[in-house]
């Protein structure tokens, strides 16, 4: 790819984020605009219809750029819940990591990439006229010394990317979940609410349990009360530590009979697994993970049609009539190069969905669950279908048996992916770019709106405020940041560009976050680490790879003390698991007590009570006037679920 | 190699055997010999030694062997404990397994083998003369219509071992662990004091905690009155049900601050890590293993230079002086035919206290979890150094490269395996016979007691009981085990030495058990989910050699067919490890506070709360004349330790 391809892509995708801005900045304020771009406000009441005419609001403003940017991350914390902290931190810290890395790059790396000359020499009479590999690190000649400048990068950055991920974000994050576990009556949460839920999750007062110790006879008789056997219940305990120890300790002989697991807030409860046997969620867990894997597998066929686009001789073969019609210039350039990617963006857009409806039926009893697993699948299905698909383009069968051959990964792996270099760099500035832009500008919705319009005059109460998807949002944040962790070495250029995307994401998201989207449940923080995995994965990869270029470019010592690196980084990642892991999955003791001891003299306990006998009722067993209202029942409730079979 | 050649193996270890036993018969009614062949009998004071003479010290009489049959194994509970009944459930799972296979390997798959015509037809009339070989599948030509026989015997098999693993042995195990949790007081238990520790492990009574929810406060209330801090301490509790809660619960907000542990028995406890600090444990763990894999690599190196010792010429060469000695047959075939062998097993003799000696700075405080781990590691160890090496017999970078290519592995064992047939049947005999025979004999303390003799002249009170080591006997019948299931459709000759050596096995470690080794400490059967590991292990590859053969004999439907039996042993072993898994970690709140409910009114516990405060006492800490009591207080006391750092 020559730069004036690459400068005339930047053009059209920053004319078209200019031109997103400019309607989003006026369409925004027109009232009949207001469910798609602020329902979150019109919902909380904070922001009027107004229906009067005026001339301001034709007029493009920037005044949401400044509310975003101004907005404090204890606001959104008290807003948007932690998951949106979380979402936010992960923008942040790949824009740390890709401005130390940008730093390096830019004015080290791209420099000492441009003086070398294995391809040829730069132009600098015409700039736009160069290749875009003179500037990675193709262009330096084996056995080049220049190559030490590429080595320490990557020791620094490593060592960069894991001090972010120990102290200024998991230590941050880990002490802000322990804090808000510790403090829990700060209004703003009780205000929200979810957080609030989430810290009593192992909440209780529900049936009067009078000693721990009788928890499981208790709960038996009261099995037994009820004239029927019940296959799962919501059990409530008188302490928050009561129910922490029904979870954490296996109560029955047989550890399939009697399945505790702490309860959800009541909005997250997903009810078809509810009464599921262990038996039954086992065997969905087997089959999804199957379907996953063929899934993963077959979605390469209609990437490789679609790749079969760009050959316009073996479209040629295929339609012979359409023969008269491709040799028109013009036509043939949108075939080959915007077709192509355009269905495979559509076909990556039904991915989401697909891997919610996956995670759906996996035997998950609460929709944030649904929400976590379904993240983890559509991350590595992008790295393996994004990433490695175009890398080794090969078929299906290839890709696997380069997996089948571990010693020759990082070998393949280095004289594949600088290959790509371009592509990617192409990739982040249209893919990345306009995603952004599009997530403000919300064109679905908008459409969608305008369609509706003309059959609904007036109906105000339909009117639903959406959550965003983090299993959409979050792996292609994490896949920008393993496209930027994989190339920073290889091409920096690709650092700038993936800085701007960054920065729009940052800008767009909190304004989103502020209009549109208010969270229907919590995780805690769940989502963290998946973003630290994928991290980790990504300096490996980036590692094994800088291990085979180092071997390809004939600097042996370079590739030999790279070695540790992979493997200091994996026992960093055993540490953090062991120091970090356990508070993601559950509260401890100290934290449980003093919570305990202080909502013995809090007078809003009688309250509580009377909310939680209603308030975990299955929809499918109400009459249909209540199903509606249980969703909108927030009382933070209950404990640990026994299911039994 | 000739049938001959195995029939002089299998004549020279028989004699060794009956040898063995019949110098055994004699040498264990005089009474200078008590303290090597029934030193338990004369620690429990059930034997006296007789001084008098009398001729029928000097026949051989086989009584021992009608008791060592006799011996229930409620017997073996009670006297040996759970460990031991383990062990012997080792051993006849495999004869059950061997059995079975036996049956469908002699009767079906041998006369299939022999019937083929791949090598030569059986010459009937000198049977001897015969090469092994004829009797493995190798002497099946491809595409034949009998080898189905084989695939049929690998699906019964590999089911046979699963139903096994589940009905008669896992469930059937674990049934016996959880009755031993439920019923506490039966005196056999009682008098031999470990199993009773060992429920007990969850036991209490020390400090007057008032309320479990009250354990964090008062634990480090306890650790402030002492007026200087503590890294470590035993906590006692006033319950099971407490101590497990205080266990299972993370404790602090750091996780790596606060660590609780079980306590283990007292004579268990392993004091040098037991104040050591999260982060020691954990690094002195990474460090064993790094020093676990560099040693099974680096082993490899004297089994090649023992390798070359076969290589005549070679030697000559190295060694020019030796040249006329070498010339001489008998030399020539002892140094050949014996002395690669001898050297082999002298080295691998050395493995278990090396790997022993790993797993005591590996971190752990229990010599019962050390010996766990060490079983762990010789297990491995000897598949790897004595399975692999043999098959793959080059270097350590063949072996390693083979396993980098994991698509070639079935492949490259369906050639290399059976080729080791002959090897493997004859190791049987010899290794396996005469270890087991000189299990019986003792040899090495007989010489040792027989050296010491002249010196110590009436030392009684120096004299101790050993214990068995099972980190050196567990992987060496699971050893025989995984030839037993590799081999078995193979060479279905390798089946009938295998029972014997079973049968051996049986009826001589029953025999220890009686007379000679008694139980220092107790793991809970902690061992069985080793073997359970190792048989599924053995069945994978057993299955993956089985793919690689069938594709190797150009039955392409079979290799296709056997594909689903890895995937499903595997699923097994996955529903296995959440059915069975926990049960062998921790005990279930159901068995804890029905203890917890009968220990109210047992009257022993006053007797009990006296001994609690002397039995945890560091040796180091105590002066000399104490330090011997410590180990023989076998008081059930304890519950959880706090490691604090």
């Amino acid at each position: 790819m020559l730069v004036s391809a690459l400068l005339t892509s930047v053009g059209i995708n920053s004319g078209l984020c200019v031109l997103f801005f400019t309607l989003y900045s006026i369409l925004r304020k027109q009232p009949t605009n207001y469910e798609v771009y602020i329902p979150r406000l019109i919902a909380e009441g904070s922001s009027k219809r107004r229906s009067h005419f005026n001339l301001e609001r034709l007029i493009p403003s920037p005044g949401w750029v400044k509310r975003a940017w101004k907005l404090s991350e204890e606001d959104l914390l008290s807003t948007s819940g932690l998951d949106a902290v979380v979402f936010m931190r992960v923008i942040t810290f790949s824009l740390r990591v890709f401005l130390f890395a940008g730093v390096i790059g830019i004015f080290v790396l791209l420099p000492v990439n441009c003086s070398g000359d294995q391809l040829h020499d730069i132009d600098f009479a015409d700039l736009s006229n160069n290749s875009l590999d003179v500037f990675t690190i193709s262009n330096l000649s084996s056995g080049s010394k220049r190559l030490w400048a590429h080595f320490s990068a990557v020791y620094l950055v490593t060592a960069f990317v894991c001090y972010l991920l120990y102290y200024k974000d998991a230590k941050k994050l880990y002490k802000r979940i322990t804090h808000l576990q510790s403090e829990p009556n700060q209004p703003q949460y009780r205000h929200v609410g979810f957080l609030r839920h989430r810290v009593d999750l192992v909440d209780h007062y529900g049936k009067k349990l009078e000693d721990i110790e009788e928890n499981m006879r208790l709960e038996r008789s009261e099995v037994s009360l009820a004239t029927q056997e019940v296959r799962a219940a919501f059990v409530s305990f008188k302490s928050r530590y009561g129910a922490a120890v029904a979870f954490h300790m296996k109560q029955s002989i047989n550890p399939t009979e009697w399945v505790t697991e702490l309860a959800p807030e009541p909005n997250d409860v997903y009810w078809p697994f509810f009464s599921s046997s262990f038996m039954r969620r086992w065997l969905s867990k087997i089959v999804v993970i199957v379907a996953c894997i063929l899934l993963t597998i077959l979605f390469l066929i209609p990437v490789l049609v679609v790749q079969g686009l760009t050959n316009l001789n073996q479209l040629e073969i295929w339609f012979p009539s359409l023969k008269s019609i491709l040799t028109i210039t013009f036509v043939s350039q949108v075939i080959t190069g915007y077709l192509p990617s355009l269905i495979l963006q559509l076909f990556l857009k039904i991915v989401p969905p697909i891997m919610e409806f996956l995670s759906s039926i996996q035997g998950y009893i609460c929709h944030s669950d649904i929400e976590k697993s379904a993240c983890n699948k559509v991350l590595w299905f992008t790295i393996w279908n994004i990433f490695f698909a175009t890398v080794f383009s090969g078929s299906v069968l290839y890709q696997v048996s380069i997996f089948l051959d571990p010693k020759h990964i990082p070998a393949k792996l280095a004289s594949a992916v600088p290959a790509q270099a371009s592509f990617f760099i192409a990739y982040v500035v249209t893919s990345g770019w306009t995603s952004t832009s599009s997530e403000l500008f919300r064109i679905i919705p908008l459409i969608w709106s305008l369609i509706r319009k003309p059959f609904t005059c007036c109906s105000d109460e339909e009117f639903e405020v959406p959550s965003i998807p983090y299993h959409r949002d979050i792996p292609r944040i994490l896949f920008f940041g393993l496209l930027g962790i994989t190339y920073f070495f290889l091409a920096p250029l690709i650092l700038p560009f993936l800085l701007v995307y960054l920065c729009l994401a940052y800008i767009i998201y909190r304004n989103q976050f502020l209009n549109v989207y208010a969270p229907k449940y919590e995780t805690a923080g769940k989502f963290w680490p998946i973003v630290h995995n994928s991290m980790i994965f990504s300096l490996v990869l980036m590692q094994a790879i800088a291990i085979g270029l180092f071997t390809l470019k004939k600097l042996p010592l370079a590739s030999t003390l790279i070695f540790p690196l992979p493997v200091l980084t994996l026992l960093f990642n055993e540490y953090c698991r062991k120091r970090f892991l356990p508070n993601f999955i559950a509260y401890p003791a100290e934290v449980l007590i003093k919570r305990d001891r202080e909502d013995r003299y809090d007078p809003k306990m009688a309250e509580f009570y009377d909310n939680l006998v209603a308030a975990y009722q299955d929809p499918a067993l109400l009459p249909i006037q209540f199903s509606a209202n249980s969703d909108s029942l927030n009382s933070p409730l209950i404990s640990a679920a026994q299911v039994r079979h």
